[in-house]
């Protein structure tokens, strides 16, 4: 009996001394866990296994822990990595090519004929490997895009060592890849297959807009979703001409048509979402519809202010997006962050609307529950997973430090991102690239505009 | 008489040998010029000599001159220092310390007290160089500064190898430094003596605003400013406060007032300039007053947008400003220039509205012309002041490159700066600060921030 007893404590005692064994330790920082009451540890502490987190704290409860390998991060903030909610990664090899320009003349003379000539699964694989550098750089985790030749997307994805959730697009006319939305759905259903299992990359269903897809188009890619429970991804209210296209043919708004015909669920992400009443933000609030903010596309194409503050209040997930580098020209979620702030305030002329906490929230917990993702990720509390950025606050423009959320939204900016994990795994270390040649893909970059620009009209070419 | 004209001959060669000694090339990089044109010159060169550009073209005739050092700025973008038009650069102390708060409570229950008890002349010294690195490194040559103990302002931006308009704010109520008016006129009236012929700064006068100065005080600044030929910097039109205490004091508008009273003309620099009528507009430009532009702080505290359409259609020469880091809370003008255009987009619904190369010469050319320093300085034209920004294109955000207007505004950042030369002098080169001791400034900083904390109310205090 004493024997096993003694058997017993030693067990418990390695159990207990295995819980503190952790592969990685991010030690002495300023940790800014993003949890639901806002805990910052100055200084924390963050450690983790696999692919998760396994500890958060105050750094003298660090001590407890016996890491593989440690990472001082003094004079580092510490946060959870950031999702960028909507974008067409590969665009970054439009960046600037049309820009200051009427939202149907830009579409129609530039971009459209531009993807026309130019867009392939090669300038899908390059530029996707572009953004994702931009990406990773600027301290994003996750991505959502919606583009052609996914496959190529969720292979650079993968590669970069990034999560992302890809979504074909479907539409009623012919694209780049694909000549009908049957086409697309059907590559859809392969590619959901393939990727489903995936630990970074998560397939989903886009079709494009209520505006470019008919009723037969959306009610399928809708039971394509629910089929294999995956996202679904939508362009909504974004222009007046969309709301208007809509009200003519179907006598009805983009938002309240979706609901009519069964479309909105808890799966659906819709970008935009800047013309909608009170009655529609509730429809979407009840139907548990995530929403992506894409405050600077938003504005650099004049489309109109989405009403924010009231999506939140009405208990709707609002995540952040940048959109395409092609309306945008960056993917930097902290520019969003601050673009989104600002833009709200200046909005309803009062400087307390969208207060920084709530931008920083929206950026990485918000967007992780616009995905109904947010018990895996956004966050640094223990279970989740191992997605984090560390940030170098040894700068000019990050010193004093008064409010880390202020500092985070107005004054820190992308670039002093120095390391980033994702999935537990190193992608970005002190500045450097591990996944991605970035070499390799700056000049492809080069080359692929000579080409672009070699393609375009002599008047489509600006200074 | 052969032998004069051999003489003469060998002179005028000499000469023409002379005028190709240089002391230093830029070569191979894209040239932004910002000249009247609009010259961008891919690739490019600049030369200077002295503190005078001597130089500017298209690189094949760069092996004219002999350089006796050469910069090889291949995959890099030249392009004139920004001129940063309004701030308060001490203020960078203050950066985060109180956020997204209604204007009167921000001022009376934060910044007022806050700078009752911290600001000093310490306090101004080590703020201005913590500004001064900021701004340099985000590729700013000239700042414009409206504080206290602006002769630590003067010094802090000789020091760091900057150009500062330095002025003391002169008001009707105790400052930090002078209890009264006319103590902080009679301060300034040795100050531009002292500093008048410095090659970098460029002393002024600074009447805080319309409502915070008596007509007394406005026209004993306006004849100080007049006495000494110097600019005439005031804050205007910047919120709907002031127009009603002006309004119930005068029975007229702000920029009206100023008119009334005798005190515009084109020395003066007025900061904000956002409730203002189409006829003040005239007015404005009739007196050839120049306006800085501030987007995110007028953003961030709410305030309201400046028609700048309409007031560079009226020609008045409008140039960008940061404001204090207390209310934007950065010092860099790319992100000015990228908020600049973005809010009068969606502010006006359209994407044609103040295009990128306008936005790019209101923060060089635009900025000088609002000093009137539009013959000396704000781009690369032979005879200016060699002040220059070199930015590193060799990143994943800088690529592809269609427009160079495009990426300077939306694309690129003040981390993308990697050497700054102003007065002909280098100030920044590959990321290193020449003249300033960063980790002495961040230390420094940090003190500041425990003690400014440690001075603020329990209740003012915020994570």
């Amino acid at each position: 009996m004493n024997a096993l007893l003694s058997l017993l404590l030693t067990w418990i005692a390695l159990q207990a001394s295995l819980r503190r064994d952790v592969e990685l330790l991010i030690d002495g920082g300023v940790v800014v866990t993003v949890d639901p009451h806002g805990t910052v540890h100055d200084p924390g502490f963050v450690a983790f296994r696999g692919d998760r987190i396994v500890a958060v704290g105050p750094a003298r409860e660090a001590g407890a822990f016996r890491p593989r390998a440690r990472i001082d991060a003094k004079g580092h903030l510490v946060m959870p990595g950031l999702i960028n909610t909507h974008g067409h990664a590969a665009m970054t090899l439009f960046r600037g090519v049309a820009d200051d320009l009427e939202l149907m003349d830009w579409l129609k003379n530039y971009i459209w004929p531009a993807e026309a000539r130019n867009v392939n699964a090669d300038f899908v694989r390059w530029g996707t490997r572009l953004a994702a550098a931009e990406m990773i750089r600027s301290g994003t985790s996750l991505f959502v895009d919606m583009y052609y030749f996914e496959e190529e997307v969720a292979r650079a994805a993968k590669e970069a060592g990034m999560r992302a959730v890809a979504g074909e697009t479907v539409l009623d006319f012919p694209a780049p890849d694909f000549k009908t939305a049957q086409e697309a759905l059907q590559y859809t259903d392969g590619f959901i297959r393939r990727w489903k299992k995936d630990p970074l990359v998560i397939p989903a269903v886009a079709p494009h807009a209520p505006y470019t897809c008919s009723k037969e188009t959306l009610l399928a890619s809708k039971q394509l979703a629910d089929r294999h429970s995956v996202p679904l991804l939508i362009h909504l209210a974004e222009s007046r001409d969309e709301i208007e296209q809509v009200r003519a043919r179907h006598g009805t708004t983009s938002t309240a048509y979706l609901q009519e015909i069964g479309f909105l669920e808890d799966r659906v992400l819709a970008a935009h979402v800047i013309f909608v009443t009170r009655e529609e933000i509730d429809l979407l609030a009840r139907a548990g519809v995530g929403v992506s903010h894409n405050p600077e596309s938003n504005m650099k194409l004049g489309s109109g202010v989405s009403p924010v503050p009231e999506l939140l209040a009405a208990g709707i997930a609002v995540g952040l997006g940048t959109d395409g580098a092609a309306s945008n020209n960056n993917l930097d979620l902290f520019e969003a962050m601050d673009f989104a702030s600002k833009l709200h305030k200046i909005h309803r002329l009062s400087p307390t609307v969208l207060q920084a906490r709530e931008v920083v929230r929206m950026a990485t917990v918000g967007g992780a529950a616009a995905l109904n993702l947010e018990d895996q990720l956004g966050s640094l509390e223990v279970g989740k997973k191992a997605d984090l950025v560390l940030l170098d606050l040894n700068r000019a423009r990050a010193q004093p430090l008064y409010s880390v959320y202020s500092q985070l939204v107005y004054a820190l900016k992308g670039s002093d991102v120095r390391s980033v994990w994702i999935d537990g795994k190193p992608v970005l270390r002190d500045g450097r690239l591990l996944n991605l040649d970035e070499p390799a893909i700056l000049e492809k970059a080069r080359e692929f505009q000579r080409r672009i620009r070699a393609s375009l009209m002599p008047a489509q070419t600006r200074p």
